[in-house]
């Protein structure tokens, strides 16, 4: 997608020239720092990778798997026998422990490079993760075109602007480009659609009040930033015609771990009778996991978090600044799971399935 | 309650000596620098009184309510004819259009003064305000007796600590003395009961991590702060016994207009069998209304309060920061309504009523 006039993806590899070019690291778009800073962070070693997964300079589930491909390319660079991929593995897979993108993507690279002789497995690992990072626009391609069919056929049965509510960042900024849940979005505001955007603040990290805000203003897609508590009202007088959000795994049986509160808006979204979805890749999908609220684990993360924002001063300075007294205890669970039972359908990029119904995907897509 | 070894109240009149003692101001305790600064200000007049209710130097149904009778006190005292209590009057009721309270405490005030000869005016409103400010800590006082039968029923029930989780702040300091919603949290402490409560931050104003957070902690109960997105994924791990909630409006029906965001809790609470009571003075029961969602009007306040934060720097000054990107539309719906159907019960200064057995509190309390 394009930040001012200039095309990006949030992930690239940069040949190092001193090295005849023959070696890379990785840029990324530091996320941190957005909206406020605008900033391009240049990584050389798996160990930085893992740190910027950790850190969350890269997130959003399918970008955290380009980035670990790209972290095993790095580490296949300088030290490529079995153990030293395996240490690598570990160290991404230590990373962000709910994300199962991170998983897929680590085992589809030691997968790939295992059977190859090792002076060879730099170069190979480059190319698959190129490859990766590739699927994975085209992926979001097609979830964007499949979900423009659900959205185009609530706006035929609408009046006037179709106001669709999203929660935390599943934009093009949480993948290597168009985005999962956003992908619709920019599909049918490209198709000429009059789409509106009610982005769900996300606390504690607001991931939605500055990247999300942020990528469709730079898009041109009319958005109005909402705290998390104002979405079951809006709901309840029908402002609310369509909730999409992303996911960082989605069980068989149609289970969607995501940032935490979607369940809430999962709740509201049926009790008003606003269709609920998820979009995500199918890489998403966890088929080893049929109970999601039992088996997945949920990522406790700094209370600081929660204690603590950022933001921008009057006179433009980025700040951080304590919203409870002090020493107040605080718990961040990071995500939750909403019950298949609250989910009108999983979007992907084989097509929309019913959450009883995302077995098909097997039969479909050959996987 | 106290405040350090200090016992206050969050409202109350000061004679002014100068004028021999028959004349007042009455001071507030600022609760919009709490909990990062302490201030008590002095008010001299109806319009400054309807300031402090507009920009919530005091807020809470219930406090609002008296701070509206002292309101018509401090007008009484300067010019007392019907014309000039019917502007103050109007002035203060601008000042919150949702609450209840405000409409319940002018209309007394005026009903009691406008048989009185004028000169007899000011001394008759001091009275009848500071009778209004005792009910409310004599009301509050018994709704706490009554949720703590409550709170003792469920700890009967379960080993280990009481998890209460509530949303805003519906504690001492937004009525007089006591609170609503925390009046059984602290009749259980100081009966001895292990109790613990899950603060909601409540977002966009943060009154349950500044106020709530700061009121627990001065009286040690203790307390963990969360954000309004964490409350469903507790309830589904079974770490939240109970949800209690003050409101801004309950209808004759039941149904609770309370802080944004309570409706998405109600729902969850109802998903996973946690009972979810609302806590108000009677004053707060609209006897009018019987469509919460219908005739309740919602305050839509200044998007300022969603895209801004503010809160305490590590260098110790008060900071607001920007949170979204520079010229960011957002929409700040102040409050929602719960349906009674979600709502188990309604605790009263006259016991806890089922929502469809409201109109009982008729009967016992001869309203």
């Amino acid at each position: 997608m394009k930040i001012g006039q200039q095309q990006f993806r949030t992930i690239w590899p940069v040949a190092i020239e001193s090295d005849g070019g023959n070696t890379y690291s990785v840029s990324i778009i530091d996320q941190t720092v957005i909206p406020h800073e605008w900033r391009i962070v240049t990584l050389d070693s798996v160990q930085q990778m893992a740190d910027a997964i950790r850190t969350m300079q890269v997130r959003g589930a399918p970008l955290i798997g380009a980035a670990a491909a790209y972290g095993i390319a790095l580490a296949s660079q300088q030290a490529a026998n079995d153990a030293d991929l395996q240490a690598a593995a570990s160290s991404l897979l230590a990373s962000r422990p709910t994300a199962v993108n991170l998983r897929w993507a680590v085992e589809r690279m030691l997968r790939v490079l295992t059977p190859v002789p090792e002076p060879q497995r730099g170069e190979r690992a480059w190319q698959e993760a190129g490859k990766i990072a590739d699927e994975d626009v085209q992926i979001n391609r097609s979830i964007g075109r499949h979900g423009l069919a659900l959205l185009q056929a609530l706006a035929a049965n609408k009046p006037g602007r179709l106001n669709i509510l999203t929660h935390c960042n599943a934009g093009w900024l949480a993948t290597v480009d168009w985005g999962t849940a956003l992908a619709p979005v920019y599909a049918a505001f490209d198709a000429g659609l009059d789409v509106h955007v009610w982005v769900d603040e996300t606390r504690p990290r607001n991931q939605g009040a500055s990247l999300t805000a942020w990528e469709l203003k730079q898009h041109g897609v009319p958005y109005t930033v909402i705290c998390d508590n104002a979405g079951g009202h809006l709901m309840q007088h029908g402002e609310v015609d369509c909730v999409i959000v992303g996911a960082d795994r989605v069980t068989r049986t149609g289970d969607v771990c995501n940032k935490i509160g979607t369940y809430l808006k999962a709740l509201a979204a049926l009790d008003n009778q606003v269709p609920f979805y998820a979009a995500v890749p199918t890489p998403t999908i966890d088929w080893q996991i049929t109970h999601g609220l039992q088996d997945i684990p949920i990522e406790e993360r700094d209370a600081n978090e929660v204690t603590v924002v950022s933001g921008l001063t009057s006179d433009g300075r980025v700040e951080r600044v304590r919203v409870t007294p002090e020493g107040s205890a605080a718990a961040n669970p990071a995500f939750d799971v909403t019950p298949a039972r609250l989910v009108t359908g999983i979007i992907t990029e084989h097509g929309c399935y019913a959450p009883d119904r995302l077995g098909d995907i097997l039969q479909t897509a050959n996987l």
